[in-house]
């Protein structure tokens, strides 16, 4: 199991196939467990996938269509029922909040979970299309407007930028052992009489990025979200082919969603959310690799681990 | 296909399992189409089974747990999408009005279904247990009380009581061809100078029922809609060797299902709703058949047709 990773819970836009899920998927990351648009079946499909309630630390919403929501009801009691220790959060977009709310209380069951509305607010006036909208040390999560028929939040997880010690210059500088922790909370050590930066024994380190981008025509949220992502989830409900259906739609093709991952220099673009039309998803695959290599393509229950770090000294 | 038949389209009580979907099932019933009870994943357990959305005239619900209507939502959706033609009658406890209709706008869609809901009112104040909520020409829908932790209604799908034309009578008396319609619409005919009445000439035919008893402990209701049942599907949550959790959580054994389909001299019995618990389902086969031959136990996607009518003369 990889640390970092996204499953696909379901790939199916509108309603699921004999193939697919109603749309859904999991991102794990260390201790951060974001279930994300739990369309119907979803409870279903994670235990299908052996995720567990108690791995989710937050629920996040784009919109309020049926497949992107209509499975919170049923994970909010399965939360519940399974006792889940800690805070849920679930995000949505503030103008759908008659919606969770009834999700939240779609029918008789006993609420003995903590589970903590989070309703976003998209600040028109502000200078800043990527907003924060959750954080703590090591991580942001933002959000950006996406181009759909009604509104719809896309997603951004952002590691902040650190730094990597380099074992050789510690080494050279005569730093060892708890000293090395001790370097990397105060910023600086002394050891043998001389003052040690934590500057000078390591180098910047890009913090990972994963970007959701869902219901959604070409945009300038988009572009914003999946900036230099290492993992870039996006939605490619149509193939070209359907590109005057996936422009009246609001919705994207696949080359449309490979052309965002090229110009937007992300490492992987994971695709999903198909059409019900398509039995066979090779025309996606086909249709994306041509214009951007590193493509994955559904189906369910596929996992995509964030690529490794790219290694690089400054 | 049978023109009358039961799918159970999911058979886990609670939440899903691997092998089972949420609680549902489906009546068919010649031109009639009966969803009782869609739990969650009821949309794609349906498309597995090749049940189309045009096949529901009506949906019930015996009561507001999750797993008995948490589908309603994605259906009610699936419904307008597909277009039904015709109107579809949601015939719900009248107590979880509100349920009904949260699951009915759970997210945002464009409604463009003929959906009339009916919430029932049980009268306690009447003689009658069994209380007709719906009928036409050919049959009746009775409701009765449950005994459960929340109200819960029981359904009994009865076909009115007729006659079945004695061919060999029919020849005696001389009547043939459209003299046999007009005989049956007008109860009586007058042939070569003598009048025949619709006795002579046919037998007495018992109405066909169907029966459904869902989450509740053994009761004078759950009695009374099995009475006579052709076909008898009923809750079995647990096994014997956990009466005492079946009587705490208002629910029934597979023993005492069988109890209720002999003492209410059903033809067939058919099991679902199982707990999580159980991986296999022998033990439900084991302990019902002990008691009632004529059982079949699950698992999804099951069809069982209604037994063929007990030919009797009088």
């Amino acid at each position: 199991m990889s640390a970092r990773e996204v499953i696909l819970l379901g790939t199916s836009s509108q309603v699921p196939t004999r193939a697919r899920g109603h749309n859904a998927l999991f991102l794990r990351w260390d201790d951060l467990g974001i279930l994300f648009d739990p369309g119907e079946g979803t409870q279903r499909q994670m235990l299908l996938s052996g995720i567990a309630a108690t791995q989710i630390t937050h629920i996040a919403i784009t919109h309020f269509h049926g497949d992107h929501c209509l499975g919170l009801a049923a994970m909010l009691q399965r939360i519940s029922l399974d006792r889940v220790p800690h805070p849920v959060h679930v995000l949505f977009p503030e103008s759908g909040r008659v919606f969770f709310e009834r999700l939240r209380y779609a029918s008789i069951y006993r609420e003995q979970a903590n589970i903590v509305p989070c309703p976003l607010r998209y600040r028109d006036d502000s200078p800043e299309r990527l907003q924060e909208v959750w954080s703590r040390d090591d991580v942001q999560l933002f959000i950006a407007p996406l181009d759909h028929r009604i509104e719809c939040l896309g997603y951004r997880l952002q590691e902040r930028d650190g730094r990597r010690m380099r074992p050789d210059l510690l080494r050279e500088a005569g730093v060892f052992g708890p000293h090395v922790r001790a370097l990397i909370d105060q910023g600086s050590i002394d050891v043998a009489g001389r003052t040690v930066a934590l500057e000078q024994v390591s180098e910047p380190r890009r913090g990972q990025v994963f970007s959701l981008v869902m219901d959604t025509r070409p945009c300038a949220g988009a572009l914003d979200l999946a900036q230099g992502a290492d993992l870039l989830v996006c939605e490619s409900t149509f193939l070209s082919s359907e590109a005057e259906e996936a422009h009246d739609y609001q919705h994207m093709t696949a080359a449309q969603a490979a052309t965002l991952a090229r110009d937007a220099q992300a490492r992987t673009l994971l695709l999903t959310h198909f059409s019900q039309r398509y039995t066979s998803l090779d025309g996606f695959v086909a249709e994306a690799s041509a214009i951007f290599p590193d493509v994955v393509v559904g189906p369910d229950f596929t996992r995509v681990p964030l690529p490794p770090r790219e290694e690089k000294s400054t």
